[in-house]
């Protein structure tokens, strides 16, 4: 069980006839929770769908308000795969409150309490008819349940190749809470997900979506801020094509319903409160496992990259230098190849737009469990064969390890990628508009 | 004929072993002229090759002085493929000297007037044994005309499937003036190159040599301008796969051998004579030329794509603009695949890093010869039929024409790219260290 398996949550899914292929392609997930709240980040991309400028109207109406004035949270989300709903303008905005009116009316909630995801070809209309003909069958179906869970699992993916669902628990003041999440994405992902906090963006990629569900009782502000976090350390780290999307989105909902808050009326975790951290780190560590199996997935990968930077003069610069070489196609055509050409990745870090000292830098290539072989040092090869043993290792390994440090400086920061095949080029040669 | 074109050089090619195809690999472009004047642009990558550090220096001292203090131009390009000598440190500069050298012994010159340039393999070091004893029988090759020219362009060649070379007239006061060029470019290519103004820089890539020849006179000021202006309008606009090389280097050699100046001693060419310009386009001109064919011999490319923006708040931001598009993998797999994938397009933009707004952006495709299809204005799709027959034509077209209109603002710029096939990750997967 996954998005269900938090207390409070209800998951179905369906055929709609949005995909070509007839699967099942349009999903719901229902928080029934007495003390709901939510979070949710979307791409920083120029260029957004109706569903993301929709949810960003929510999350401005809902955290810019307090206390007895803030609306109720989402109810649930209603999410759709074949067609993304983005360069469609205002009617695209109206075809996603049709949708939303229908889920509303199906749950008997206010229509601003859904929010809506899509994803699949841009440009088009949302085929609303065929959705809100669906909806009454879409609520009856609503359930618990690894069946309900899968469901929506497999509805969500468009080019992905397995379901992605994930789940933590964690203690908070002797209470168990759970977490629970589905997530969808393998090409067009890079995602570089916003904050409340931003007036708009621009840098961010991908169509990665990812659910998460939690019945831990925490306030909306905590639970923004903790999904923010989780976003940084997880999907915010990986890159399989670094090409946009418009439609990157992460929603987080709360049910509330573990009482595992402080006092006689148990409030919910507010931001300074101990037991925050336990709930960080469990969102985070399951966001984590949800970008690596997106990256798992990537379009036509055989293999996983994992670039570290050390050394540099800030976490920006090496995070930078990071991007640059996980995204170089040479450097992921070497991963394909198990070449061990430290020269590709080297150069790749020399373009990324900012200085480091080569006589300075170092790389070691591992397999991840062992400490690795040097092979380039202060500007210079150091000779290690390609017959090594440990080289062999780490070109073989899944994830390849790279780590590059470029100096003394405290900047890191970690980057996953993946190989470029010819399977990546076959699927987007022939994906057709 | 190309680099032997204008008056004054001589040219020769031999097999030192470098390569091991067997093939030719070692070069040299021989600069006979009474009145030399030189130019060179570089790599901005951070991480250079030991040859490119070598003309940094030479280019400091030679544009840093005047008049009689200004030390001798260069006698002689010595080029050889198979080995970039790059990652080589100290080492690899003084076994570049030593190449210089023997040229320098071969020709009976000082070996300040030697520069190098090398390509291939990274982190190896320079099998000088086999280059400087191949040096004496090089030089006795020299000579003018096809075979020579022919042989120059095949030696510097390495992935390349075709050898590059182009020629220019251009009459300056009467004068007939000929400018030849050869080049190499396959893989590692999108060059962003320096100027003599530049503190060591970054961002750049590629591994593109280019070697071009004229008989005019002209100032080395003024000859190192145009030779930045030109790279500008042409290397730095195409783009095969994003990727840094630490090589890329642009040199012209002026033997000054036609008395096309002004005044009774016929004073070469300044940047304030109107001449200046009709030199300057010829040089753009043929940098173009010799840029196209680089990217049409691009890593498995099979079809050319160019993407102009227009509209954009700066020209600064329009490249910007260019340069995502033109590097984005899905945008690159649907121009091999023939697909108006518009989308993709947009949302590549949008990733850029810069700020535009969709709902003024429109985008048309066409095939170069006629006005083209507008698939998308104003945030929305057009509704243009994939079966349209402007929209076939353009997807079918080489170059693929896109143009991007992000507004009303004066910025614009353009680039060339290529697509994105199977046979670039066979290349570059199989290609080993």
């Amino acid at each position: 069980m996954c998005v269900t398996r938090p207390t409070g949550f209800r998951a179905a899914a369906c055929k709609a006839g949005i995909k070509p292929s007839g699967r099942p392609d349009l999903a719901m997930i229902v928080n029934d929770g007495s003390r709901r709240s939510a979070a949710a980040v979307f791409t920083r991309n120029v260029v957004v769908g109706a569903p993301v400028e929709i949810g960003r109207r929510w999350r401005e109406r809902y955290l810019g308000a307090r206390g007895v004035d803030r609306p109720e949270a989402l109810r649930a989300i209603l999410i759709n795969a074949g067609c993304s709903n983005a360069a469609t303008g205002q009617a695209g905005i109206e075809d996603a409150m049709a949708t939303m009116r229908a889920a509303a009316g199906a749950l008997g909630c206010a229509v601003e309490e859904i929010m809506p995801s899509s994803t699949g070809i841009i440009g088009h209309r949302l085929p609303v008819e065929k959705m809100t003909s669906a909806m009454p069958g879409l609520a009856a179906l609503l359930a618990r349940g690894h069946d309900a869970d899968d469901a929506v699992a497999a509805a969500i993916m468009t080019t992905d190749l397995v379901p992605k669902a994930s789940h933590r628990e964690v203690e908070l003041r002797g209470h168990q809470v759970h977490l629970g999440a589905v997530a969808k994405g393998s090409g067009m992902i890079a995602p570089r997900l916003d904050s409340a906090g931003d007036v708009g963006g621009f840098g961010a990629h991908g169509t990665m979506l990812a659910f998460i569900t939690t019945d831990a009782a925490i306030d909306a502000d905590c639970l923004q801020i903790a999904l923010e976090r989780a976003c940084r350390e997880s999907f915010d780290r990986v890159s399989v094509d670094a090409h946009p999307s418009c439609s990157d989105t992460v929603i987080c909902m709360s049910s509330g319903m573990v009482a595992n808050g402080k006092g006689a009326s148990a409030e919910p975790i507010h931001r300074s409160d101990p037991e925050f951290f336990g709930f960080q780190s469990a969102l985070t560590s399951l966001c984590q496992e949800l970008a690596t199996k997106v990256v798992k997935d990537g379009e036509g990968a055989t293999r996983t990259f994992r670039v570290e930077v050390r050394g540099a003069a800030s976490h920006d610069v090496a995070e930078r230098l990071a991007r640059a070489v996980i995204d170089s196609p040479l450097v992921k055509c070497a991963i394909h190849g198990k070449d061990p050409n430290w020269g590709r990745i080297v150069t790749a870090a020399g373009n990324a737009g900012v200085r480091f000292d080569p006589m300075s830098t170092s790389l070691t290539l591992s397999d991840g469990h062992s400490a690795g072989v040097e092979v380039y040092r202060s500007g210079l090869p150091t000779g290690v064969p390609k017959t090594d043993a440990r080289l062999i290792s780490a070109m073989n390994a899944d994830p390849v390890c790279a780590l590059l440090t470029v100096g003394e400086g405290p900047g890191h920061a970690h980057m996953l990628g993946c190989d470029l095949s010819a399977e990546y080029v076959k699927i987007n040669a022939e994906y057709t508009t």
